[in-house]
């Protein structure tokens, strides 16, 4: 089998086969195929599209890339959620101990940020002393002992992803569906997990603009998944404004206690409360996903996700005094005020623009190099289709560093758009897709 | 500017601007774009494809990525000819000393073989002591002394094109009309021509099988050069069936004697008068194409080209006692024959595959790093609508080791077809396309 003739039949639009899948696969893990065939390949492949069965054999040869972790011998269904990535999308760290607290187990591989999209083990180590680089001896430890452990890729998992994300970022094909499928599912499915369940953003705020775009991912997600055996469910959910009030990663840890502790913003808890208890659906822990919703409230009323909560940061060597005195994180040194000019209702926010904001200030990464500012971020004061004053704050500014404020407060200052009557309120969840 | 831009712009069939493609072949001359961002991009413009303002600006580019040629001091136009290659097609070495003869300067850098189409470096240094490295210093003297010079590429010249060709050639993206055009084309502008006659050849021992792929390649190689300031002409030919009679590097060389003698198959005859009278025409030492031909059959019947030849085998270090004594040239050792199996009317040759057997032979690469034999090859002695009786020879196989001579026997075997009547003759000359 050669490279250049796999290459060929796709960029042709003809179907590969599992053997000449697996064969590409296994020549970039063992790099045995160079990264220019690799690069022609992801390009055919983005620009030529893949069948459902040429999918399933990409994720399957990814997965099988590195190492599957087995927690079949551990009591009760494991569950995760994955997201394609958002702004201020912080419900991972509100429905992991919910769902944890609720008796499933939730083995969570996460990622870091990367564009104007957080990431979990970002806004993790914004708790002082948490470490998310567990083995993945460690990790097992962690999960047997409260049900839940949020830890970083390693090396052992989908080794595979690992170089093709790499290419992918520097060649213009991180876009491919099929790609994207392969590159999430292999490190899910790498989880040992029963359940997945996919939050696909929408909206300007998302990678993904068109909700057409979303929907079509998450079918193939979704089938994917199904295909190889596991519960998966997707929710198309919208990224039309920050998820929560706050962008920034100490921020956002301290807008998760606030859920967790029953107060916090009324979307994200919606949404953390929706995930939390189609998890709990799939991993059979509860007949209807009804119950689902109201056994993730009781965790929320109990406390008992918040004591979960402070059983992983403890296990994962962070200081759990930070859940009672958030002071304790982080903290920016000053704030500025973005206000209102005129009067009206907030019509749209340039929701990705306002990501983009908290990395200029220092919160998260324009190269996977760059190291981040957890203290800094924003606190969205206005949703959509709320009432504005002239003068009201619309956001405000955390930041440490004088001189990266005057570019953010531009930025903010051209985000935010007022117009004379509210506009409709957007769905939270457009769609929900099942396995067929 | 960055390279993941330009190739997203690519890749959304988006115009690139002449700044963006030089900046891309900047960084593949000088090494500062990686390869795998350039196969990704190669792949890109294959299925996208490239508007004429950028393939313009490509081929631009490449011709400037190395040195080129200025021979404007030397009197009079200077012309070359370029063919997309066959099998059998040495209609360079026979139109390279009629036009030079004439009085029309031929600087001529050639490529070698590869694939089962051959290559004119190969054919002549099958000729004893024959130099095709010449530098550009000692090419230019030749030149100057007999009015052609016949070469190899050097590195001097289009280094874009070598880095890319590599490329192309492991990442399935040779075929694409775009990157055809500017790797011919800078190499052969690189030469310091003013006019060009294209040999777009097309059947099925061409590399364009389909006579439509032909068309559009050779109108955008025509429009490219004419965009560039050079007189060009493109002839669509026939390749259906080998060119001449014989196939071999050393058959070769003898068969050209042969026509430039006056005798040797009708074809190979019609053919390089019919390039070299556009040649003529295009460097204005004749007024019509008609007055052309008439000059290049002179320049056979007083025997002047013949002398020319012998002259630029002298010039560079050759034995020109070929021309008056073939067997001075390789021989092989042994012969075989394809006889007929049944009688009627040679109706089809697999024409690909009679290149093929001749690199089996020992007479062609299959890898750049290959060496060849010069003096094995086949004399095809049949031609398509040619009677034939049961036991009458097809071709006859000129061979050195016997291991090979097996599988070239089964394949030509099967490569001749005969039908009991007589197929339509193809037409040698499909069109003339001229500039708009």
């Amino acid at each position: 089998m050669r490279a250049v003739d796999i290459i060929r039949k796709k960029r042709d639009s003809l179907e590969l086969s599992r053997e000449e899948i697996e064969f590409l696969i296994r020549g970039a893990t063992r790099d045995t195929i160079p990264d220019y065939q690799l690069a022609a390949f992801l390009m055919a492949t983005l620009l030529r599209g893949m069948t459902p069965a040429e999918v399933t054999a990409l994720t399957e040869a990814m997965l099988h890339s590195g190492e599957v972790l087995d927690f079949s011998d551990l009591p009760g269904k494991k569950a995760d959620k994955h997201s394609t990535g958002g702004v201020g999308d912080k419900t991972s760290l509100i429905l992991a101990p919910i769902v944890a607290a609720a008796g499933v187990k939730v083995p969570m591989i996460s990622g870091r940020g990367l564009g104007h999209s957080g990431g979990t083990l970002d806004k993790l180590e914004s708790i002082p002393g948490f470490n998310v680089n567990l083995s993945l001896k460690e990790f097992r430890d962690v999960l047997e002992k409260c049900g839940c452990a949020l830890i970083g890729q390693t090396p052992e998992i989908a080794p595979a992803d690992k170089k093709l994300y790499a290419l992918r970022d520097v060649t213009a094909t991180v876009e491919s569906p099929a790609l994207i499928c392969g590159s999430i599912m292999s490190k899910k499915l790498a989880e040992g997990i029963d359940a997945l369940v996919l939050d696909v953003k929408t909206g300007n705020g998302a990678f993904m603009k068109k909700q057409s775009d979303a929907e079509h991912l998450a079918r193939l997600l979704v089938d994917t998944g199904t295909r190889m055996g596991k519960k998966v469910v997707a929710l198309i959910t919208n990224m039309d404004q920050p998820l929560g009030r706050k962008v920034g990663n100490a921020l956002e840890i301290e807008e998760c206690v606030e859920v967790l502790r029953g107060s916090g913003p009324a979307d994200l808890r919606d949404l953390s409360i929706e995930l939390s208890a189609w998890m709990l659906l799939l991993a059979e822990r509860v007949p209807a996903v009804a119950e689902g919703r109201a056994l993730a409230a009781e965790m929320i009323s109990s406390g008992r996700g918040l004591e979960k909560f402070r059983e992983i940061i403890r296990l994962q060597g962070g200081d759990p005094r930070v859940i009672d005195d958030p002071s304790r994180l982080p903290q920016a040194r000053r704030e500025a005020r973005i206000k209102a000019q005129s009067p009206g209702f907030l019509a749209r926010v340039d929701c990705e623009q306002v990501g983009v904001a908290s990395i200029l200030l220092g919160g998260g990464r324009e190269k996977k190099e760059d190291s981040i500012d957890p203290a800094v971020g924003l606190i969205v004061e206005k949703r959509l289709g709320d009432p504005v004053h002239s003068g009201d704050t619309l956001v405000t500014i955390r930041y440490n560093q004088d001189q990266l404020l005057p570019p953010v407060v531009s930025l903010l200052d051209r985000s935010f758009h007022i117009a004379p009557s509210a506009p409709p309120t957007p769905l939270l969840i457009h769609k929900i897709l099942a396995a067929k």
